[in-house]
């Protein structure tokens, strides 16, 4: 479960810049490092502070081979599509949740702090559009929407304390996801 | 002493982070980002350059309750000052001094070296609100003032050369502290 | 080789911080900060991600030294140019062709791996000028340009592929810097 969700927020973080690289209108080299920064920023960030270098991706580069292939589909497709930066909410808001609860997972493993635990969900989470949203120097996710980082709050206690009580990891990640998916696709919904 | 220029430190940028997140009207999860992000920014990026990982606020993570706690008291209170720019300038300036002052020592009891040192202590002092001016979108203090990095430097240097001297860390780190304050404090006044 | 593409790198880097400061007129601190921002950024994150910590500039304070030299030199000289962002772009291609090949050396040195070799020597050449661009509030060359990250991710490519293949390492990065600055300077030329 936590495998699945980990490429899932990869994937999507990529396709994601790789969206803001279209805005952009960059040739296919900028969707590629755009869509790389998205997908493995908020990771690289989390395991930098965490203290787990190598970071992931230096380790299994099976992450940028995900970000470069989900690049080069986004490049070839993206003119299809009219409403590409409605499609980067959607798909932000997908990777937000699956990594506020893989960002927490790691955490917890590695420190054994429910409150470390959290931060990193945040951290992982929130970092790779961020880092996307400044360097395609497009409004920040982070003042745009009123609940970006709460969903992402949301979605790492709810996993962190779940896994606590001693929940089964699958059924704490899904709860986790499905918290911070809900309250950040509201938030979409609405705005 | 060192101790408490460490806590003064986080606690006074998390709160000129707090201050940034109320100029941009966001919820109070926005004022904890903002409180917690400027207000271990600078000692995480020392920590990480120097290979002191796990980062600070991972070992400890009393600094990040510190911040939030800060955090909900500006939420709180924010609304009650008028001049929330004039008292974020005030409050980043006693940050600026105390993590002038922490950076330099941290640097030097890791590395030995006074040029590391004086690099550290900039280093710490200036990057948490240099992310904090980046993500609120707010014109960056490196660029709005004259005597930003200088400050940080002069705190810097006065400190690891009196500690390479022999002074008392308490002396020396007094005296940094009084040196950098001076000099922002004085810019700060004049325009 | 190597040797000589590392210093060269980090003292034309740290010359087009120094340019965008005296763009932005900072004071000579500012020129100091922006030429040591710009020299070492890409080598910083590279050796973060790749676990080298504590990173190369704190182990070899020369580094820093040669950022500080540059940065007076431009201090003094800034003025004299009338194309200071012309000679920025054309130093900044220099410095982007060679920490792409000395990005590509270590990170295969490190991990032995042709894919991250590739992708460090694409960060460690781009994220000093992105910092910089970035702190300084001016375009980012990232958007501005299309055979921006194309040049390092070709010169990365053109060393780490001659590399594995065996050829003399003082080949290989002679061919990559070529290949990349070719790229990088026939882009400035046109546009």
């Amino acid at each position: 479960m936590l495998y699945i969700l980990d490429y899932a927020g990869v994937v999507v973080f990529a396709a994601t810049g790789a969206l803001a690289a279209s805005r952009k209108q960059l040739d296919i080299i900028g969707f590629l490092f755009f869509a790389a920064l998205t997908g493995v920023g908020g990771g690289t960030l989390r395991d930098l502070v965490l203290g787990r270098t190598p970071v992931f991706w230096v380790i299994d580069p099976g992450y940028v081979l995900a970000c470069i292939a989900t690049g080069i589909i986004v490049f070839f497709a993206a003119h299809l599509v009219e409403w590409r930066y409605r499609l980067l909410l959607w798909l932000d808001a997908i990777g937000l949740a699956a990594y506020s609860v893989m960002g927490a997972a790691i955490g917890l493993a590695s420190t054994g702090s429910a409150p470390i635990a959290i931060v990193t969900g945040i951290l992982t989470a929130t970092c790779g559009g961020i880092l996307r949203d400044i360097l395609a120097d497009e409004p920040s996710v982070l003042l745009r929407s009123e609940v970006y980082i709460s969903a992402a709050l949301a979605g790492a206690c709810t996993f962190t304390f779940l896994e606590v009580l001693g929940v089964p990891t699958v059924a704490s990640s899904a709860a986790g996801f499905a918290v911070a998916f809900a309250l950040r696709g509201g938030a979409i919904r609405k705005g």
